[in-house]
């Protein structure tokens, strides 16, 4: 005898009536609220009791029976198929409460980030740090770019894992006239922002044991992917705001050094000729590989950034990287990676497995950009902008904070240090509840928040760049507030 | 008395002569052939030599005292800086020849990857496996959207390391009601394409000790992700073209395991509604996730694809991933995850530290392109031609090769195998030098080419969606004519 389903089963219009009825009737079968071997009622009657087309129940039936669920028996009708038996006696199938989801929960690798930076919806806030002067983007010039490589087919397809070649040959241009890197387009690596080219060098480089030195404080996003495995992360400290290069001795064999020569960050020193020498001689020495992260370099105010220390010497054990995400945008997403000959071909097949080519287009519009000669055109108007935004943010600070915060700077950069004694943690939290972006001095330290570790040095990471006159203004007004209301 | 250096400078009209000169002289200060504490010429002196302007000398002069390459004195003229000397007695600075960088080269990482993978140039080549029929895709459709994106400015922020969140709401509803998955927008995760999120699952699963069932054969690219820190792979066989689940109780524990169950890659096989149950039923026994990876279940020709496992049962241990790689274009590189609630804040927080955001512009495009109805448009268009393919290529082998090779079909998807004894590899290198991209049957195999292993099967895998039919018998001439020639 046919099941009497119909009181049972609803059908929702705004769904479409094939997935709906046919994931109900699945749903049944598998819960045995519809035994194995039991009549269905005809496809006629189904559509009637239900008000939806016979077309529809007829090709719900025919899904079922071509999975398993429903089988013909001829001349007679159709049937919940009586083979799925074996499964549905199963603890699945019974009536039982299954354990939820969650007791099923896997032993995984959990990782350790700052609170602050789990956020998403405030990432665009002015003074955030790293972010650059959105509304001053070239925008128009941008477009037409895009316009220029939208009709292009060869851009659909796939293209290379290292990246797309006019980009790496742009790069590779750009890099050596600017910024003194010895380098061609076959050493260059597109990668999605410099975030995944850190990844990458802890893939590749990364062995049982080793141990990875970075500046202490120093860049948030390099300790996580350089530590993401467990390898020992051993702080140096800074000396005069970069880091200490006479300190390296004390510090052990690693395998890696991370540092940020050209602008150190948050603290923003510059590593001068004789230290960069210095910190070359020893990675030689001791078989360690630096990782040069060159942000900031396209945002030194008054003189030509000094040269990148990937150029200095021949044949030095330098990783070097840096980004568009700051001189373009922050969601154009490329960075790039420039490795020695020998280490390409292992740091492209990495690329490879973890994540694949890079998106295509945006390569390609970004290779037109640069070299039409609009991107250095737009640096030059950003370092202007920046200029005029540093020397008036600096001002504001010594007019009306200068009893409780010390500007840490150097004529560099999207971002200002504000240095003092105060829970800084506690006053980027109360900031961000009034619409303004920072990051907490402290946090930047590996010990930063450990119980019984020194204390740390706090203040406030200020990214001037992304703010205005009087969003620069009414930001240094409240924290004047916050320091008054302090007892 | 200052230095004759000028016949020692060359200087390139070509190059920017101030990063010219300041390299040149900075790499003479670095290697000694300027001694430290000498006098340099005059700016005047220099600029007449060198035949450029006195301020060009002036601005490079300026910087390299700025970074303590030099020194005035005040009066006497300009000196290379004495304090550099420590440095520059140092192993550095000697005249012996110092090591190669080859001699650096660190212990590594290294993959062991199919040499047929990785060459970048024939990605694009008829039949490659994977490749949708981009002649077809509606570009001028796509650049209207690509328009309509291109001005607003909250696309060139930052956004949320999830992915759009319009994004997620527009595949979140597309799988609900296209794939029977059950998910909302809050478990989903954009990834850099399928490969992205199989790295993903690997960073945060696997823990030392743990292995991983694999289909065998299976699809390379998961074998990658899940193989690359030396976890066990555990092949398990398929019987009839897809996994064999009752083989499963023999493959011992395993934390995870990784399938193809809509369109078993490459063989094609689908695994009905029973095999499905088993396999989650010996996963929640057992503790072990599933990767299942949804690939290629849009183009279904006959019937409608049956819906994912994910959504078969309430809260099952799933993880599901796709791409839009195949449905719209490989350059697109937009995957996505659907992962439990409880797992989707380790999923953020490794894919903040191994790469960072998505790309948000081709993400915004995207999701206009779904939600205006143009996706669900597109596919439809494919899957019929897709079909009109998948026919004609069937027959031409049928009528041409049918007694060397045997077509392992099923009614759906974007490649074909076709299966045979010889030599798989050389005939697809062979083919590949004539212009057209497969891959061997043999290299999908965990122990394909290990020597003593049992022979696996042997075939070529031939994506048609990429050939038109002038291709497709230009290439079934092709194989004909090497099976002919064979001794």
């Amino acid at each position: 005898m046919p099941l009497a389903i119909t009181t049972d089963l609803t059908i929702d219009s705004n769904q479409p009536l094939q997935v709906q009825l046919y994931q109900q009737l699945a749903q049944r079968i598998i819960d045995q609220r519809f035994q194995p071997g039991s009549q269905m009622p005809s496809s006629r009657q189904l559509a009637a009791d239900l008000g939806i087309s016979r077309n529809t129940v007829l090709a719900v039936y025919d899904q079922l029976k071509a999975e398993g669920f429903l089988q013909t028996q001829s001349g007679r009708g159709v049937f919940v198929h009586s083979d799925i038996t074996s499964v549905l006696r199963s603890p699945l199938g019974s009536k039982t409460p299954r354990r939820s989801i969650s007791a099923l929960k896997p032993k995984i690798n959990t990782l350790n980030i700052d609170p602050i930076r789990t956020s998403d919806l405030d990432n665009n806030l002015p003074f955030t740090p790293g972010l650059p002067d959105i509304r001053e983007f070239p925008i128009r010039h941008w477009n037409r770019v895009i316009h220029h490589q939208e009709n292009r087919r060869p851009l659909m397809g796939y293209d290379g894992m290292q990246g797309y070649l006019p980009l790496r040959q742009a790069i590779a241009g750009y890099l050596r006239s600017s910024r003194g890197v010895h380098c061609h387009a076959d050493q260059v690596i597109i990668t999605n922002g410099a975030q995944q080219a850190l990844s990458l060098v802890a893939d590749i480089f990364l062995q049982p044991g080793d141990s990875v030195l970075i500046e202490n404080p120093g860049y948030r996003g390099s300790r996580y992917a350089l530590g993401r495995y467990g390898h020992k992360l051993v702080p140096v400290p800074l000396k005069d705001q970069v880091l200490d290069v006479h300190s390296l001795p004390m510090a052990g064999q690693a395998k890696l050094l991370y540092c940020t020569p050209t602008h150190q960050y948050p603290l923003g020193g510059i590593l001068d000729l004789s230290q960069r020498l210095t910190l070359l001689n020893w990675a030689i020495e001791n078989n360690t590989w630096i990782i040069e992260d060159d942000y900031d370099s396209e945002f030194h105010f008054y003189n030509k950034p000094i040269a990148a220390m990937q150029g200095l010497l021949d044949n030095s054990p330098v990783l070097y990287l840096g980004s568009f995400s700051k001189t373009m945008m922050p969601s154009v997403r490329i960075g790039y990676l420039v490795v020695p000959e020998f280490l390409v071909d292992d740091f492209v097949a990495m690329k490879r497995i973890t994540s694949g080519e890079s998106p295509l287009f945006i390569q390609a519009a970004l290779t037109e950009f640069i070299e039409s000669g609009q991107f250095v055109r737009h640096l030059r108007r950003m370092r202007q902008l920046y200029r005029e935004k540093w020397e008036y943010f600096q001002s504001l600070v010594m007019t009306s904070l200068a009893d409780v915060l010390t500007p840490v700077a150097e004529s560099a950069g999207m971002h200002l240090v504000l240095e003092g004694q105060f829970d800084d943690l506690a006053l980027c939290h109360w900031l961000r509840e009034k619409g303004f972006g920072s990051a907490p001095l402290s946090a930047h330290f590996i010990d930063g928040h450990s119980e019984g570790s020194h204390s740390p040095r706090s203040g406030l990471v200020l990214g001037f760049a992304s703010a205005n006159q009087t969003q620069m203004r009414n930001c240094v007004e409240l924290i004047r507030e916050w320091f008054d209301a302090m007892p």
